[in-house]
This record gives structure tokens, C-alpha cells and sequence, in this order.
């Protein structure tokens, strides 16, 4: 996986032709972000965890789709609220590290609350 | 922003410590990637879109958060499934730009089957 | 608005003649649930609050075929968890009301936690 | 499950009070819907279907309080639009009786458009 510098810069200009920054307000990305992760659980909804860990080629694709469409909301909902994404994904991920440390998080999932 | 590669490398570290790949199927890391979205609607459900677009500090942190834990998830469940998340993103925004060309998408939010 | 116990009555009877049962876990219609939601997010995404206020018949009928079948599965739900949903809702809606006092809450949107 | 109209009517009365009627626009109410559906996914996304089915009393309560959000913010939307709720999920139960019709249906989760 490489770069999300040129995505941004394609979804900006991509809303900047379209004029859609109008629509393109934090509130409205995040609700189209979340109903892209509703196409996503459609997807998997009614497989099997085993299911869907080996998805046949047609559900694969789907779930790729469904991806796409998130990381592309998630990349401009970002860029409008001026966040850099891997910045706050790796520090909240710093953050985990420190919530759910290996030997008390061990084969378990249980909040870091219940440790 | 930089590359998602070594947040990729990062996660299934993070999991195998822990020995989570057994809760890390598809469905799951789709229920939980939804499940983050869900908080961050919370972050802007009552804001008017204009409120949303200049965020006080606490909610823009908030909304950093939620924005970070949506790409966690989305990097694993990409990874999971490997599926190349910039790739899906780039040929869907591919998709997107013959589904919406600029003269007849200009300006309105019509959905590409009612243009 | 009538009872739900109809509604329940027939939709277990429409899974069992489906033989559904083995997919109705409560995790897949929580998936199913919030995969409904993420279908009325897109029927308002992109309107403004008052355009939702007043949506033309069409964004009408689509928000009222997703409100019953968030509605549908709930039950559903509901019903497999052996859960009293009309009960459940009244202890919460008291609930709320000792953490929203009128006094307090009026006239904004801030968590109780905040008040 | 007892009748959602004493529900609706005493949700319309605690917004009147709190003045909150300015922040119940149907687009804010279907984003505090899919929060709450969010949180439902959160309780069950770690669990295997099969625990979903037999969740401990913690869980349980935790999943009664979720679906009673859920419900709560459905009947308070469907008010501020003026549907019947019940009414429209009796005319859904009937097309999806079309749609999947026993014998084509039984024992599979295939989508009607591919039975």
C-alpha cells in the first residue's frame, strides 16, 4: 500500500470540479463514511467467520469495493478537517500499545477497562 | 500523509503479540470498523453541518480519534483479506470520475443513476 | 402505531419457514441492523437538516422502507435475545430522564456527562 | 411487546421540554440511530455467532440497553417524519414474502436477486 498524499489531492480536486464542497461538510462525509461501512457489513452479514476469511471472487471483489469507498470518505473527510491520518493512527495505535499490554491482553478480547 | 505499508506491518504485529488473529476474521474487523464509524457520527450528530466544518478543540480531537480507529481497522481487515486498499481506492475513484462526469454532476448530489 | 407482537409472531414464523434460524444469530442481525442504518444514512447524507425536515416523496418513501426494516430486524432481534424491546425502551427512556433533568438540558445538546 | 404509540408520544414530550426539537431534524436522528447500532455491533463483534446466541447477563443487558436506544431513536424519527412505522414494516414483511418466497429461499441467505 502506498501513499495517501496523492488520493487526497485527487479527492480535493475531484469535489473542487464537481462543486461539491458544499456538500462536503465533516457532518455529511462522516455519515457517508458510515453508511459505506453498512455496504461493508452487508457483505459479510450472513457468512461465517470461516466463510469470511475465504471469501469466493465475488465477494472479495465486493468487500474490495466497499474498502475503496471507505478509505476514499476517510481520506477527504480528513483532509476537510485538516487531520493527518497516519499522524493519528499511529498514535493512537502508540496508545493501544500501552491500553492492552501483551501479557494481560493475551488471547483474550476483553476491554482494556476489564484487564 | 505517508504510507499505510508500515501501519500495516505495525497491525498484524500488534495482533500476533496478542495472539488475536483468532478474533480478526473479515466479519468481526467489518463489525468493528462499522462500530468506530458509529462513534464518530456521535462526534457530529448534533452539530449543524456548519458547526461541523470548525470543530472546538475537543471535538476535532475527538474526531481524530474515531478518524484514526476507522483507518486501524480498515489497514487490518485490508490486510486480512490482502487486499490492496490504495489500489481498490484509486481504480474505484477511477470508476467514480466516468459514473460522474463534471458537466452533468456539477453543483447538485444526484446519485450516477439520476443524471 | 400497533403492537409489535404481530410483527414478531410473523417474523419468526417467516424465518423458521425459510429454515433462517442457523443465520439469525444475534451478532449477524446486529450486522443486518446496522447494515439498515447505513442505508437511511445514505437517503440523508447529503441534504441539509431542513431539507430532511421536508424530503420530496420520493426520499420519503425510501427513509420509510429503511425505518421498517431497521424495525424488522430489531424485532428480530429482539426475539432471539428474548428481549422485551417496549420494556427495555421504557427503563431507558426513565433512565434518561433522571440524566437529562429539564432544567439542565434545555435548549442544547450536551452529553449528561457534561451538563 | 406492547404498543409504540404511549413511546412516541412520551418522546415527543421530553424534547418538547428540553426545547430539543431544533436538533431532532430526521438527518440528526438517523445519525444518532446508526451510533446506537454502532454500540450494539461493539457488544457482539468479538464473540463467535454461537456466543451471540448465549450471552452472559452483562452482555445481555448491555444488548437490551442498545436495542432500546435503537428503538427509541426510531420511533422519535419516524414521528418527526410522519410514518407509521408499523404500518410500513407489515407492508415490507409483505414484499419481502414476494421476494423470497419459501421454496426458492429455504436454507440459504442468497440475496433475491440471485435465487
Amino acid at each position: 500500500m502506498r501513499d495517501l498524499e496523492p488520493l487526497r489531492v485527487r479527492l480535493r480536486a475531484f469535489a473542487a470540479e464537481r462543486e461539491w464542497e458544499t456538500f462536503h461538510s465533516p457532518k455529511n462525509l462522516a455519515m457517508a463514511l458510515a453508511g459505506e461501512c453498512g455496504e461493508l457489513l452487508e457483505v459479510f452479514q450472513w457468512m461465517t467467520e470461516a466463510e469470511s476469511r475465504a471469501p469466493d471472487p465475488k465477494a472479495r471483489a465486493a468487500a474490495a469495493e466497499e474498502l475503496a469507498d471507505v478509505l476514499l470518505y476517510l481520506v477527504r473527510l480528513a483532509d476537510v478537517l485538516d487531520i493527518d491520518l497516519i499522524d493519528a493512527a499511529a498514535r493512537k495505535l502508540d496508545a493501544n500499545a500501552q491500553k492492552y499490554p501483551v501479557d494481560k491482553a493475551r488471547g483474550h478480547a476483553r476491554k482494556y477497562t476489564e484487564l
